[in-house]
Parts: structure tokens; sequence; C-alpha cells
């Protein structure tokens, strides 16, 4: 048998294992094209908390009674496609089942020499793809500029405060705990940190940029985004990532904001990662080199067992990882 | 004896008489290299609420017991510079004084052959200015585009609607009055008109824009751009002009938007005309033309004498003006 996380309700607010059920099916048989894969580890997002609801966003929700589905690496057991073999490790986007069947051409094989296979799902996958172009299209980042991350210790965030500082700039990273300010910090060289469950964000934002801000890549949003507004260069940027504090909060209230955009004459641009698509091989070559370099560092929350999926996935709205949060559901079979 | 107009006292929310002073002074006497101004017309504009207040902003604040400031035509009565001589009408920012002395390089002469002297505070002016660039570089319309337009009837934003059926977008206009919605319609050739003291925004606006929004040029901020948002499409670009509905509301709380831009990839840009100094020229000469054309047309709320420059400046607020709202305090001299 084969176990699958399907959504059986849609959450209002904070999803929870109401909204969640593990079942049993059939274990599906490829094909001619597909591979079958068993799932080695999986990605859990915060961006998948929009699929779980039934408005209409830039990808499509996700069915109810069906499984849920987001970035694997799995393992090819079975091969009814020329380009991909048995034994191969793959990523791509698959259903959460143990095993999942899908066209050969939708999944990428990965290269085991540029770095351990999760690296896929994190800083060589979406999430560095997303600092990446995040940071460079639309922060364009200047020497001596200040750059302020909130979600710092996060998949994408832990990227973006090391591309930031690759790029010269100050960087301040806002994350909610002080192992995670200790690992911005020591790990990865950012100038200030500030935790913002302990302490108040806006006095230590004033402080931590005497300068202002001239970038703000933001994967929170809420309260933390309304402390940065006021303190905006002339000709800020911000990269809208994410807004994780607004996807629990059905009509979230907080103070308008259009005039901080009006007084600094500032920019925020909305965007996923699917917007640079024909640019994944230069954002990709860039991550590689630097990772090789040892200028790019990573780090990793691995959860393990498939059962464990729903409670990964909904730590991560109390920003219980540090870096990518995967969950590891199977080794792969021994050659 | 000479009136000016003061600010005496900083306002929390909506700017009234309390706020401000008629005061008699002398008659400025000019310096070398000055002339001495006689007020023919003064401009009262949304943005000079924000200098009333003590905050940091793109423009300095008006100090307590000074005169206000803004775009003014006059005519140089007196003149210690070899630039200008009695007799000549100029535009530039000056005290609200009857008369006021000022060097004659912060002033510019005015070409009466290119349309009556006040144009020069509206169509031809930094409203017009304002309009196109806020359109043209961060709207970029493109044939066949849906441009909403809040604050539509305005001396901005009736720019903007004609700028954009020039572009050949669909343009749909929100306004206050069914006065302003015929004269949008009517006169300027808007598509769809929605009066959002009367209608249902948000139910109007899904009618108006059954192809979604592809651009935003936002005068007015509040609970008109809530409706706005969730229409946006893929890409789509906001030009934040101004955000009049929250000038007055201290504090002013509303739904948090930042999802509605990561959903659409869209861009907000905060700008002032003051931006794009470097290319008024440009943005002239494409007026201009366009004016002498016939492509472009405007209106005037001519508001008369000097005690009345108050009111007419608190009406804005209330919408009470149609196109560029003026105040005529003297006649220029028989010659």
């Amino acid at each position: 048998m084969n176990k699958e996380i399907q959504l059986v309700k849609r959450p209002e607010a904070a999803p929870t294992h109401e909204h969640i059920k593990i079942a049993e099916t059939e274990r599906p048989v490829p094909s001619q094209g597909e591979v079958l894969v068993k799932l080695l580890y999986v990605s859990v997002d915060p961006y998948m908390r929009g699929r779980m609801s039934a408005a209409k966003s830039y990808i499509a929700p996700f069915q109810l009674n069906e499984p849920m589905e987001g970035g694997v690496v799995g393992e090819v057991v079975e091969s009814k496609a020329d380009a991909l073999q048995e034994g191969d490790i793959v990523t791509g986007m698959l259903p959460w089942k143990e095993y999942a069947a899908a066209p050969a051409d939708t999944l990428r094989k990965v290269d085991p020499s540029l770095g351990p296979v999760t690296t896929s799902l994190g800083i060589l996958g979406m999430p560095g793809l997303t600092a990446y172009f995040g940071l460079m299209d639309i922060g364009q980042p200047k020497e001596g500029e200040t750059l302020v991350v909130s979600g710092a210790a996060g998949a994408v965030g832990s990227t973006v405060v090391q591309i930031g500082k690759i790029s010269g700039c100050h960087v301040v990273g806002i994350a909610g705990s002080d192992e995670k300010l200790a690992y911005l910090k020591n790990e990865l060289g950012v100038d200030e940190v500030i935790n913002y469950k302990t302490e108040s964000v806006p006095d230590r934002l004033e402080e931590a940029c005497p300068n202002g801000v001239d970038i703000y890549f933001d994967n929170v949003g809420g309260d933390i985004s309304d402390a940065v507004y006021p303190l905006l260069n002339k000709f800020a940027r911000i990269a809208q990532c994410g807004a994780i504090a607004s996807y629990n909060v059905p009509n979230d209230q907080g103070p308008r904001m259009q005039m901080h955009l009006i007084k600094s004459s500032a920019l925020i641009k909305g965007f996923t990662v699917g917007d640079y698509q024909d640019q994944f091989k230069e954002g990709f070559s860039h991550l590689a080199q630097w990772l090789q370099e040892g200028r790019l560092k990573y780090e990793e929350t691995i959860t393990e067992g498939f059962e464990n999926i729903p409670d990964a996935f909904f730590g991560l709205f109390e920003g219980a990882n540090l870096g990518k949060q995967l969950v590891k559901v199977a080794e792969p079979s021994q050659k």
C-alpha cells in the first residue's frame, strides 16, 4: 500500500490536522513515458498555505480529497521513459505519496557532484532561485546600501542575507529566536540581527539602520513590515516575496502604507520564482559557483518520517525551522 | 499693506480655519537679483496637506507662523534682475502673499502663446507632468490594457485618463459626483466611470474591468484602492501618486495588501514629479503638443479672492473641484 497526504478541509486560519488526512491507496503504475518515483525528501514551504485555500492565485488550489503536492527529491524505482533510469535521483513537483508516478519530462535529474541531493530543494532549488532573483532583479543591491531581510533565517532569507553580503550591503536580519540570530551573525556574517519575538522591532531597526533602508526583502509582511516602511530611503526597493504573517489571518488589517511609498518614491514588487523561469540557468550557475567557492552556506532542518510531513509544514508558521525545512521520508536504495 | 496666509497650528486630521491665519505684513522690497511679484493665480494642491505636518517627507514642512507656499502665476511689478522685466508673467513656488519677492532664477517666464497662463499651474505645469511621468514611466501603458484612475476628475487624474486614451487603453475613471462622471465620459472619452460616493466600487469595478486591471494610477488610496487590488492582472503596475483618503486620517488602517502583489507579481511605485526633473522638457513638449492638437483637454475650478485660498484648499479634501483648483487673487495690470 501507498500512503498519501490529502487535503480534506480548507483552513480559514492556521492549518491543522483537521484539514489533512493520511490515506492509503494503491501504488501507482507508470505509463509509457513515465517513471515511478520513491520519495526521499519532501520540501514544505509557506506558499503551500495559499494552495489550501480555494481563492485564485498564481498557482491553482489543491483539490479537496486529493493529495497535496510540492517539491521533492526522489529515486526512480521503475522507468518507462528513455530519459531516466532506475536508480536516478530526480527532483520535481510531485504529490505527497510515498511512491508517485510522473512523466519523465516533468522531472529534473539531480547531479550529486554539485552538493548533497537535498540542496536541489534549497539553495540550488526554488528557495535559492527565489532569493537570487528577488534580491538581484528587484532589490538591485549596491555596495554600501542597507538591506533588511525579514524571515532571515529561513530557506530564502538565509540565502538573501548572504547574497547581500556578497553584494557589499550592510545587512540587517530579522528572525524569531536567539539560536537563529546567532546563526545569522556568526555563521552568515549578517551585520545586525533583530529578534522580533523579544525585541522592539521599530527601536532596533532604527539602531540597526542608521542610514535608513535601501532594500527590504520581505518574506513576512505584518507588523514587521509596518516598522520598516517609515525608514525607507529615497528610491528604496522592496522585494515582496512572502507575507507569512498574513497567511493564516483572514482579512488581516494594518496601517495603510501608500504614503510611505510616496514620501520615499519607493517601489514594492511582488514576485514568485516562476516569473524568472527564462533565467533559471543564469541564477542556478551563480548560486552553484558561490556554493562551491564557500561564499554561500546553508542550513537544513530535517524532520524524519512521511507521517510527520503535516507537522513539519505547520511548524513553518511558528518559525520552527532554521534554513530549509525538509522531511526525510525514505532512504535511497542500496546499489 | 500686504496680506499673507500663515500656518499657525499643525492639523492632526482635516485642516480648518483654526490652523490658518490671514496676517498683514509689509510689502517686501526686492534685493539685487530679485523681482517683486504680484500674485495673480494661486494653485492649491492636496500634497500641501503633508507640509502642514511636522513629519519628515520629500519636501520640508511649512514653518509655524510663516506663510504657506505653493505654485503661483504672477506678474513682475518691480525687477532688480536682468532676466525679468516689469510686466512679465512668471510661474514658480512663492509664499501665499499678495506681493512676494523672489530671486529671478527661481521663477520661469510663462509663454502666453502656448495657452492661458493658468495652464502653467495645471496641464502644462506640475499636475500635467505628474500625470505624464507617473503613467508613462511607471504605468507603461500598452494598447488594449485596462487602466483604472482614482481621483479621475482632478487636475492630475483628468490628464492621466486622456493620456491613457491616447495610449489605446480601456480607461476606467473613479470620481465623486455625477457631474464629474459626465465630464469624464462625455468630454474626455473615458470608457467606464464609477461614482464612489453612490455606487459599490468593488461591484462596479468588476463590471468595468472584465479583463482585470493592468495599470492603476492611484491618487486616493483608502478603500477605493482596497477594491482595485484584488483585480490586478499578472505584472500589473500601480503608480502611487497620492493617498488623499489617508491624509487627514491619523493611523489610517486597512486590509494589508502585500498578498495581492505576490499573487499577481504586481508593482507599486510611489513617486513625486520632482523625481523626473531631468526629463521635464520632454514631458512638457509632449503635453504641449497634445494640447495644441486638441487631444488633451482640461478644466479649471477658479475661486476668486486672496482670502478664499484656505477654503479652496480645504475643499480639495471634499472633492469640490473639477480639474485644477485655482484661486484668482488679482487682475494683471493694464498695459
